[in-house]
């Protein structure tokens, strides 16, 4: 039977995993994201002592990246702030050191596809996935394919209305100062608070500023992407008192406007958790290796 | 030779013709939109008038509407604040009376694919239409697919920064006064400057002002919807002044973050008018005919 592998390639840590689906996981690894050489020299080397072959491998990647299967630069991280990262093709150098092929596409694109196959979206063509942690980023499907486009969505990077006078934290993007991310990832969190995210009990203030920013945002991308469902990962979101917060204020924003029962009525399945938790993004990579998509 | 017939249904205006695409437009009939009942008459009697038969129509709607082929209630113009239109079954009225196939989608849906059979986004499987007029309204295609989702996006309702101190006006959407349509359709236009938007001249303060919204609210398609294009059409776009400032304040906002060639060095084919002009809407809906999607 064909046995597949999956890279989840994130900023601060890499996971890869063997198996067929999440029932069925053989072989996990995870370790720190270093130096191209020794990260990609650690994938290979995990692979390479797998007892069986894999048929084929999947990558999802922190970005920004090229997951254009038509570019002569497909599977490449690009412009990365990270050090060293610039231009790492690291699909060609996984394929070139294995032999199977790869597939390729962006974390949260990775994520989403997971969840689609596994997880919280199945059955349903039209969705976003949405990871707060220490960054913000999101990926879609549509109408039953994953979104590309030019580049790839770098929807954490929105603005959502920043008041001041409510929060004089200036945001901590280096591109935008007060975008999304720079406002409500885990970091934003953890300098505006003096304290990082999980120590914050559910009814500090901080929840409730966190909860605003974040239904500022997913009332742009559900007026402008329309998705049948969200679903939403990442550590920042382990805070319990988050998605019933979050999901109240998505309501209010949208109500008398998107009239759709599926927001005024079932707003509890509308905005989710992930079914496969913090295994998404590295099942997901197995999806997208079974899939070559 | 199969022949076509496509409406284009409007808040304001009806237009009706009959054809096979841009250079084979056999007939056309414009009317304003009155009740349901004497609009969708005239409609009937174009098309009855007609020396051939249809073999498809097509049409693209005002909303907000249901344009689900599997749903009981496709075709029907919904939850409009226009009276007399509440759930109006626009596309089975017309279906019934004239018996043939009747394909509807949203009315920036259909222009959209007007573009894409045969104007501005040839060959372009992910871009955006937006029509800034009396509303503001944006319909998108995402990898070959038009976008739907869980309704249809609502994208001129998304919220954009607007600093009181440089524009006291409150915006004029009845459901949410400063969205992107509250402080930059037409009226919004006509009612800050007291004047009609036609009559501001190019070096009228209004249009950097009218640009900087314009651009703030195609930085958010960006980034979350990634799309190859973005055309504009809508009466507003008219003003010869306005596209060169858009272009110009979508490349500042991104400069530096989304580093596509197709932005920092295409802007000018990048953010482009409709090549089928105001024909878009009603050649669309003939090409939505033609599909039958
Ligand atoms: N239980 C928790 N409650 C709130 N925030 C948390 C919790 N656990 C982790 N975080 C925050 O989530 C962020 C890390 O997110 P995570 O998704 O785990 O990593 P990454 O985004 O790097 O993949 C950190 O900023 C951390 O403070
Ligand atoms: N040349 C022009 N310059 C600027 N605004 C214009 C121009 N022509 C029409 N408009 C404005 O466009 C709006 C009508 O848009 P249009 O797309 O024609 O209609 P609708 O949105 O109702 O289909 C009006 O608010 C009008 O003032
Ligand atoms: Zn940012
Ligand atoms: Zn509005």
């Amino acid at each position: 039977m064909a046995l597949f592998g999956g890279i989840e390639a994130g900023g601060t840590k890499f996971v890869c995993a063997v198996g067929t689906g999440p029932d069925d996981v053989r072989a996990v690894t995870r370790f720190p994201t270093t130096t191209p050489a020794e990260t990609i020299g650690r994938v290979i080397e995990f692979f390479r002592s797998q007892p069986e072959p894999m048929t084929a491998i999947g990558i999802g990647a922190f970005g920004p990246t090229d997951p254009d299967p038509a570019s002569p630069t497909y599977g490449t991280i690009t412009s990365t702030p990270k050090p060293g990262w610039q231009n790492t093709p690291l699909r060609k150098l996984v394929a070139d050191a294995l032999g199977v092929p790869v597939a390729f596409d962006t974390d949260v694109n990775a994520a989403a596809l997971g969840e689609y196959t596994w997880g919280a979206a199945r059955g349903i063509d039209t969705f976003i996935y949405l990871t707060v942690g220490t960054g913000i980023g999101g990926g879609a499907m549509v109408e039953g394919r994953m979104l590309h486009g030019l580049v790839h969505p770098e929807m954490g990077h929105i603005r959502v209305p920043h008041d001041w006078a409510v929060d004089p934290f200036p945001g901590f993007c280096p591109y935008h100062g007060d975008c999304l991310e720079g406002l409500a990832a885990g970091p934003a969190l953890e300098r505006r608070w003096g304290t990082r995210a999980e120590t914050l009990p559910p009814d500090h203030p901080a929840w409730p500023l966190e909860a605003e920013y974040l239904a500022q945002a997913l009332v742009s991308y559900i007026l402008i992407l329309s998705p049948k469902r969200i679903v939403i990962g990442g550590g920042v979101m382990h805070q319990p008192a988050l998605f019933p917060l979050v999901r109240t204020r998505v309501k209010e924003l949208l109500a008398g406007y998107v009239q759709s029962p599926a927001i005024l009525e079932g707003i509890d399945t509308y905005i989710v958790p992930p079914a496969l938790g913090d295994r998404a993004g590295v099942l997901g990579a197995i999806a997208l290796a079974q899939g070559q998509r």
